[in-house]
């Protein structure tokens, strides 16, 4: 089968030039006679490889020079418990807006008096003005989740806290999806799989005065300090992982960057949201002001036709538009890697459909 | 270049034609239209992968029915933490038999009482007779390094401990190099990246009667029973891992399987051990009766040639042959991927080196 257009929330689509070099490379990676697979971790090939990820990681995001980047293990999901761990305090405050930041508010609960300062509406469909965010000032940390995959909201711009509690963000889902004012956050993580690689690795971007604090039952693993002094390698590393995303970093260096990709994505989830909003036939139910540009949920006025959309939909090469099961529907997942022709064949897809069943 | 012949101690060779298979299916998997990095862990394709590999692995190691397969992330580094969080108690015994044995007893030292109720010699050279070992009748369980990566020494056989005290096994370094007997264990972990596929997931066969415990501050991602019922997807997982063990299972299945494996691995160890005996100019410190079939060590009389010994090595597609820098010397990690051409590369190079140096 030819390439389909994938629009899957994650692991989602990856460049196919990357997906190409990774091809070319496996049976021997630039003349070393192996594969990335099969080298050391401590070899100078992939030392060489993991720097230059991570220097390309700094400078696609402009990190200050006064913030670590580590690459770990266990998703944004072995975050959740890593960031309480870290930052061990009495009481931390949750801005909770969608199911992901339920679920680190829930698993924080095990470490700290973990607060629900502020969250959105029933259905999770808006973003709460900062103004009304209940913080309290003796909290350890603020958490946010930029951007919710499931019910495709998202934060409009970084907060600005304004005081001296850091402000945590799971940045998993819009993570390089545009230029992000690093200053304002105390720590970024973000797991691998929607804009930057393969699942299997974690970028966690921390403020240099957030480490060495960790709590003495921190698994080592978890251990922010403890991997900066390894170089994430305290244990072997997901080097593979690592590999891809630093193919993906240069990607998107080598195509402008941020800003470049910040205004692609911005005609992309323009194009989708407006053909939405013109249609009686298809809705999306979110806060126009906090609309995701990653990933678009919407439904069909009748869920009838649910099946024989997505089943059309396959057909016809765009895969994965399934909405997910606490929300219904269909979603249509538009990262960095997704290219416009790949909206303007799902746009045109639904116009057909529409027109065959309206 | 050619492909080599790579020693390294992990990551580690893995198998031509998987690395083939692969490259193969890197741009469409199966007619799918899209790599396996690209694939949702929940839709069919992937959950096909995931489901395949945990069965083949099962079959391969005549895993009992009464034992459940996990995949996570985090190595076995991570399971250091896992294990006593996992079977919390006031007290556990340690086998300390290597530099691995020695990391899993001091993390386990966060957690409960971790005992040293063995240990090797100074120079970690031999395995403890159990008739020595000290062990405690209430702890909660006892924890062995069935191969040690670093000073390459291996137990000869599954320890039979005899009592209701589940013995907990990191076999990281011989993971599927010979045939196991399950239920001697009460836990086995591994990491992928010597034996089974790359680094970033790690194998985790637990007894039933071993779920469930695991104490209220575990990390949910190191929580075996709740990973359990999310069939390691919790998550997401380190799916290309998963999907690349599952290829090496395949090839172990094909090949004959672990009864095969293990004559082979013994042919191979013996011939490069005889080797080195017949020597004056090489030597192996480890006692006979508790060398490693996986890793062989090895120092060089004369350790002023161990510059040159590596650089020609090299030049002579031998490569990562350097020892571990807290044993020094050479190692050359021999583990089921490497085939027998490549031991008879190392020995026809060594003696070639020895008889222009000797």
């Amino acid at each position: 089968m030819a390439r389909v257009f994938n629009f899957s929330a994650g692991p989602a689509t990856l460049p196919e030039s990357v997906l190409a070099q990774v091809r070319d490379d496996m049976l021997d990676w630039q003349g070393s006679g192996m594969s990335v697979m099969e080298m050391s971790h401590r070899g100078p090939e992939f030392v060489s490889i993991a720097e230059q990820a991570t220097q390309d990681l700094r400078t696609l995001l402009a990190v200050p020079d006064n913030y670590r980047i580590l690459f770990l293990q266990g998703g944004a999901t072995a975050q959740f418990a890593g960031v309480p761990l870290n930052l061990p305090g009495d009481r931390a405050d949750y801005i909770v807006t969608g199911n992901w930041g339920k679920k680190a508010h829930k698993e924080a609960g095990k470490y700290l008096d973990a607060r629900v300062a502020a969250t959105g509406d029933d259905g999770f469909t808006s973003i709460p003005d900062q103004s009304d965010w209940d913080l309290d000032a003796a909290s350890r940390y603020v958490h946010i989740t930029p951007n919710e995959t499931i019910q495709g909201v998202e934060f409009p711009n970084d907060p600005n806290l304004g005081s001296d509690v850091p402000l945590v963000a799971d940045m998993s889902s819009n993570f390089l999806s545009r230029p992000v004012d690093v200053s304002r956050y105390g720590v970024i993580y973000a797991g691998a799989q929607k804009n930057a690689g393969p699942a299997g690795i974690c970028m966690v971007i921390v403020r240099d005065d957030l480490l060495g604090h960790a709590a003495p039952a921190t698994p080592m693993v978890l251990d922010w300090q403890a991997q900066l002094e390894a170089d994430s390698m305290l244990n072997t590393p997901s080097c593979f992982a690592w590999y891809v995303c630093g193919l993906v970093f240069r990607w998107l260096l080598d195509n402008g960057g941020l800003e470049t990709m910040a205004a692609t994505n911005a005609r992309k989830a323009s194009r989708l949201y407006d053909f939405i909003d013109q249609s009686d036939f298809y809705r999306n139910p979110v806060d126009p002001a906090a609309r995701s540009r990653m990933n678009v949920p919407f439904l069909l006025a009748d869920d009838g036709l649910d099946k024989s959309f997505l089943s059309e939909a396959g057909e016809a090469g765009l895969s994965s538009l399934k909405g997910h099961r606490s929300v219904g529907g269909m979603r249509a997942s538009i990262y960095n890697a997704m290219p416009e022709a790949g909206v303007e064949a799902l746009i045109d897809f639904m116009r057909d459909f529409e027109q065959r069943n309206g």
